[in-house]
């Protein structure tokens, strides 16, 4: 056991105090999503035994699952080498990472300069979040929880 | 088909003009590293069909393996919902993809509030880009290849 806050220390933090977190299948290795953590996120994180990370646009943090129940129970947690980049191993509670009711956010292939979807929709996003859910909610896009924003399309905003 | 420059332009870039890319072993699910790509590295990437980033520190294109050898061939390119995060799917020659020599750059777990190192080093540094490398080479950092800094420890600089 180290002094607590050491790991945090230790971290690269970028210019916004956050790095970027990879949440990958602990058991299939599927690469689930990416989002962003300051040094709370992380300990919480580690703390709590689940996928916390840092909202950017709400400037809050987000408990992965808060409003959808699809928690990220973590199995294990890695650094990169030059310790900017966390990747956690996580048990995906119900199946769903992504707000669009897909596995996984990676749901488009790049195929001949476009993009091709290939995952389906497991659970409509009506159905998660329910349908008042249009603002205020984890479901308006999945890392900017509180936006109100329509969900992602690819599109320049 | 579609017109050139139109799958760059529904990525969301930062302000730097990045998105992270995430490069993960296309057989085994490995998470191999993050770094970073610009719109120039994107194309370039699909269009030689090897990771090519974008250095940060050197302000200039990367392209994986160009000193080490360990080129990172493209299998299959992924965007996520958002249109903020790139996955590769990649065949990592010499199956190194650390400036460490290790196979994967997350070679450290958490555990107890502290780091331990879980992976070998396959190849030592010097084996892999020369004794004459500490400067101005892939090796002196992964993401930055010509900053001359020491190989990444953990520590904050």
């Amino acid at each position: 056991m180290t002094e607590p806050g050491t790991l945090t220390q230790q971290i690269k933090w970028n210019k916004q105090g956050l790095v970027p977190a990879i949440a990958q299948d602990w058991q299939t290795g599927e690469v689930l999503m990416l989002a962003w953590m300051n040094s709370d996120a992380l300990e919480l994180t580690i703390s709590e035994g689940r996928a916390i990370y840092w909202s950017r646009s709400r400037q809050a943090l987000w408990r992965k699952g808060e409003e959808s129940g699809h928690v990220q129970q973590l199995k294990e947690l890695r650094i990169d080498c030059d310790a900017d980049t966390v990747l956690m191993k996580v048990d995906q509670v119900g199946g769903i990472a992504c707000h669009t009711g897909r596995r996984s956010c990676f749901y488009r292939v790049v195929e001949d300069g476009d993009l091709r979807v290939t995952d389906e929709i497991l659970t409509r996003p009506d159905e998660i979040y329910g349908k008042e859910s249009s603002t205020n909610k984890e479901s308006s896009t999945r890392k900017e929880p509180s936006t109100g924003k329509e969900p992602a399309t690819g599109k320049q905003p």
